[in-house]
């Protein structure tokens, strides 16, 4: 078992409910791995999207995402009361106050993450919810999931709006090769160096290069980016991405200038860039 | 409007059809811009997921898809077999023969790809559609969307299943700052080179590398990557993502080298790799 074989370097494993997921990290050709039904009879830590913004869950979430939602008693959500709110919106009937909150937002403590995954220890699944879109991707989760591979649970991931991947499809630039780098630093100088370097690399590595910034800061960020970059280089800007307010316009700095950037003080943003 | 502005520098405009959309283009603020009613009768190219693999649309896919799909008559796609079975799949009523179907793959004549979008040009949506996942995302695609930005066109990206980012939500490695690479080189020297490579900037830049080979090289891929990287570096596979045979691991090199790898010469598998 391969829970057995980490013994030797980690903790002593809690991982008991995992015995078909486990068993195919043995050596063992997948001949012999568990079945579907095998799997499926274990519990997993589910990776719950939820919705970009005010829009209906149907729009952006396939079917089965609720009945996985509906099954679980236990989650660890980055906020609780947009949490709640979310499981409403999937739900109208859900009984929230049966239900156990972990909070793993930017003030918990992170301390106490290992014990978030208690009911799976005996094997109860749990699932994970961050603010908006999916969790682990430019949002808190990354720490929980990292806690139970250590531990060899199951983690699924669900399929759900991610303002990063849309964003990718929508540019018209490298799908082949692109990177994320959240946000960028906020000091003018610092900010322009990156953005040269951002620049560079996509030339060099033909690679599309997405970041963010908070809403009210997404005029300042427009403005460095034609002052820092190329009036060839390609700008995207996807905003309010799966909501009513979305649009996504690519097109050269230089177009840019012209055209100017519609009001986004409060629009969700991403932004990439791609130098030919 | 903005596609007047572009005349200077671009072939006459020909995106008469999208007047709502443009408006928001020509620096006005966005209390001028259009209403989501107003923007939503206007015609859009839309970015259509499908499943991977051989799973239920409505395991992956939000309802709202079907009804996008269902209302299109005109698709861009990677592969004309494989968008049928999937258009099949999604509702088994649906008339394939009243559809048009333009092809984008990689033997197609990319000089036509501009003749491909004539339906927006006279106000007929558009949907475009790859052989598995997102278009334009690790396919084809990207071309597609460049040309109708460039004639002012709306695009829209609906939501559905990126092997790329279920494995970004499902690693346990950042999430905060990523990159998908694509395929690596295949020769043996080269190939090792470049993973070192994506480990040092894993390290440098504490960012997820990602990448992807075809199936029955994974277990050479496995092999290098336990011949040129640090046992400490962490690997995430993820295998099948959303089908029947879905599995994530990650751990250390090291702890890979203890266990193995399951048989993966047939199974879609990501990559991913993060340096401490």
């Amino acid at each position: 078992m391969f829970s057995r074989r980490i013994a030797d370097i980690q903790p002593p494993p809690r991982c008991a409910p995992f015995p078909a997921f486990n068993k195919m990290f043995n050596g063992c050709p997948l001949r012999d791995s568990p079945s579907f039904s095998e799997l499926m009879t274990e519990t997993a830590l589910y990776l719950i999207p939820c919705t970009l913004g005010d829009t209906a869950p149907e729009l952006v979430l396939p079917a089965a995402n609720r009945d996985i939602i509906l099954s679980l008693r236990h989650f660890i959500v980055e906020d609780v009361r947009s949490a709640r709110r979310f499981l409403k919106a999937v739900d109208r009937g859900i009984d929230i106050d049966t239900l156990t909150f972990c909070d793993m937002g930017k003030h918990a403590d992170r301390s106490q993450f290992a014990s978030y995954l208690e009911p799976l220890r005996r094997n109860e699944a749990v699932g994970v919810i961050s603010e908006a879109g999916c969790p682990a991707v430019a949002d808190p989760g990354a720490d929980i999931v990292a806690i139970a591979h250590r531990e060899g649970m199951r983690v699924v991931p669900l399929v759900g709006p991610s303002s990063i991947l849309l964003a990718v499809m929508a540019s018209g630039f490298s799908g082949q090769s692109f990177a994320f780098h959240g946000y960028l630093p906020i000091e003018p100088a610092a900010r322009q160096r990156r953005l040269r370097q951002l620049e560079t690399r996509s030339r060099e590595e033909r690679q599309t290069q997405l970041f963010i910034e908070t809403p009210y800061r997404n005029r300042k960020l427009f403005d460095d980016l034609l002052r820092a970059c190329s009036p060839r280089t390609r700008l995207c800007v996807a905003a309010g991405l799966t909501t009513e307010r979305e649009w996504v316009r690519s097109m050269s700095l230089g177009e840019w200038r012209k055209c100017g950037l519609p009001e986004l003080s409060r629009v969700p943003a991403i932004f990439a860039i791609y130098a030919a």
